[in-house]
């Protein structure tokens, strides 16, 4: 499929499900944005799951998100339970044009469903050079360090650095171990967990993916990686007054997969952060370092392969597996998407870094 | 010792070497917080490195800070080579100021000398109800992912979250598997490295301790620590125009383990980021987390140890051991700080989330 296509085939048939035309077009560029970067659990793949969310009752498809000022640095935009792109895109202009204002600035983004990947929303800030941090809580599946039963989502991070004549430098990264989709995919093929990611209900390790999906997930890095995943979730729920992860998992009673939250993202102009700032001296500054990584054999920075992923897109277009559009044909000619359960998951944590 | 006589102790000495009041007594704080909460790194064990930095001439021990506004909501402080602690004393009020009237603020501390850790500057702000980031980079000793060579440094962060009737949630910690310190005393006592500290200098993993000094630390969380050793180290440094680890490395010509380079400190008001907020409400939904976490066998909070040292210390004073006296008295009297090399380390890398 052509790029065009893969947003047609997302925006007509989400219209058709009873999406706004402001939230189909928002929801499938985030969707076309995923496929043309080889990031498939966030691209057409993930449609099921915007419908599941609005046919459930768990989701409004046609609520309008809301903007307010709370300082003149932090602007807030509620969701109302719509999900995320919108909400997201209408935070954008505002967010940017404070940071530049100020230096810094906040948006808060409440009572959205977050299915996405947080990397579009800090990638489109680097694009207007400036520095972006996003961060997300999401439904239970992770353990704190040391314990055994899950409190924390899967709770990504993202990170921005603008480049001049480049694509950002991103990172948008689950603290957990591995994805959720990741053990549902080993479950699927009958594979074992690498040690590691995952304790049963019991607490003890475990490489069955079966027992690690009724246990816990482990957070990345141990008791550092159960840190950070502590803080995006104050920052994503109690700082901006949205919910924390076992809220956001209380709260989707019909087992969607698609968690009702919050999202803090934070923008910084770098020219504001140093006397006589310019965005060309310090994004020079740090291609030092960028060449100091790549002048080492193994390494690579954390956008580049989604990048080269995205040029062969442009050229190419994607392939999408037949299978997936066939499930997408059966959405479009109206049958109703009725197999929920198979589609529980943790469609966000497949954010790993990439 | 009681806390006011490690106070003194430190004070004395430092205003004997050439401090000024000012510095001396920012100083003095600094390595009294840490003995009191058994960061035993960063007490008086830490005299030496601060002496030291003065008499190689790398160090200024007389400049004062100098404030400036980079804009309404970011405020510079120029240490113009001072260790951070007074800089960062400057630099609180008027960060807090503006955090109160912005909702967000943030600091950026350039050319100091760093070699304190990072909690008792977001502590200090989750203590006036605010949310509180830090961040720094020191001299490379860290191998990116999947690389062989060093390039960041031990790059930790720090966060705090404040709360009600009781100290603040803090964690600070490096971005690196380990402390140099730790990989320093597996040397002195002839013990191996646990797998996944370390390389050798070909890039191989080694568990040398003797040969990991002479390679490269490893991030901690493998792909993703690495990524937030690389976001610290851009924070840090090209956001404010400052050195990046190589930089700061390159500087310390006289191998104090000093590094010369920046801070970043971001602050929120929690209040302003919700409509309705108060710190009451916000602070006692998050305890819930908390409440949630510590309910599991094996879970602490990231700051609790330290809170117990905290506790115990301010009731009975600190240990402080013969051979630190010894070495504090031979400052004292006038000897020189000749023996450098021996304190060549990783002052700051000894945050390890306690």
């Amino acid at each position: 499929m052509s790029l065009a296509e893969v947003h047609d085939t997302a925006k007509t048939l989400l219209l058709a499900q009873g999406f706004s035309e402001s939230h189909s077009s928002a929801i499938a560029r985030t969707v076309t944005a995923a496929e043309r970067d080889e990031c498939r659990h966030h691209g057409l793949f993930r449609i099921p799951f915007y419908v599941n969310g609005l046919q459930s009752g768990q989701a409004s498809g046609t609520e309008e998100p809301t903007t307010t000022w709370l300082t003149d640095s932090i602007v807030r935009v509620d969701g109302h339970r719509g999900f995320s792109p919108l909400a997201l895109e209408h935070g954008h202009k505002p967010l940017v044009e404070r940071a530049r204002r100020h230096g810094i600035a906040a948006l808060a983004v409440n009572n959205t469903l977050n299915v996405a990947a947080l990397w579009p929303e800090v990638e489109r800030l680097a694009d207007e050079g400036l520095v972006g941090f996003a961060f997300v809580s999401a439904i239970p599946y992770v353990a704190p360090f040391g314990g055994t039963k899950p409190v924390f989502g899967t709770n990504p991070m993202a990170f921005a650095w603008p480049r001049l004549g480049k694509p950002a430098l991103v990172f948008d990264q689950a603290s957990s171990m591995s994805a959720r989709g990741e053990i549902q995919v080993r479950l699927r093929d009958g594979k074992p967990l690498p040690d590691g990611w995952a304790i049963d209900a019991s607490g003890q390790p475990t490489t069955n993916p079966l027992a690690a999906l009724s246990g816990a997930q482990l957070p990345f890095g141990e008791a550092k990686g159960s840190n950070i995943a502590l803080m995006v979730e104050l920052l994503a729920g109690p700082l901006i007054g949205d919910a924390l992860s076992f809220e956001s998992g209380e709260d989707d009673k019909a087992k969607t997969g698609a968690p009702c939250g919050g999202e803090f993202v934070i923008a910084i102009d770098p020219s504001k952060c140093m006397p006589g700032g310019s965005l060309e001296a310090q994004t020079t500054h740090a291609e030092k370092l960028f060449d100091l990584i790549l002048s080492q054999d193994g390494t690579r920075l954390p956008s580049d392969r989604r990048y080269q992923a995205r040029e062969r897109s442009l050229k190419q277009g994607v392939d999408v597996p037949t299978s997936l559009v066939e499930t997408l044909k059966k959405l479009s000619t109206g049958a109703l998407y009725s197999n929920r359960q198979s589609y529980e998951g943790d469609p966000i944590s497949d954010s790993n870094g990439a």
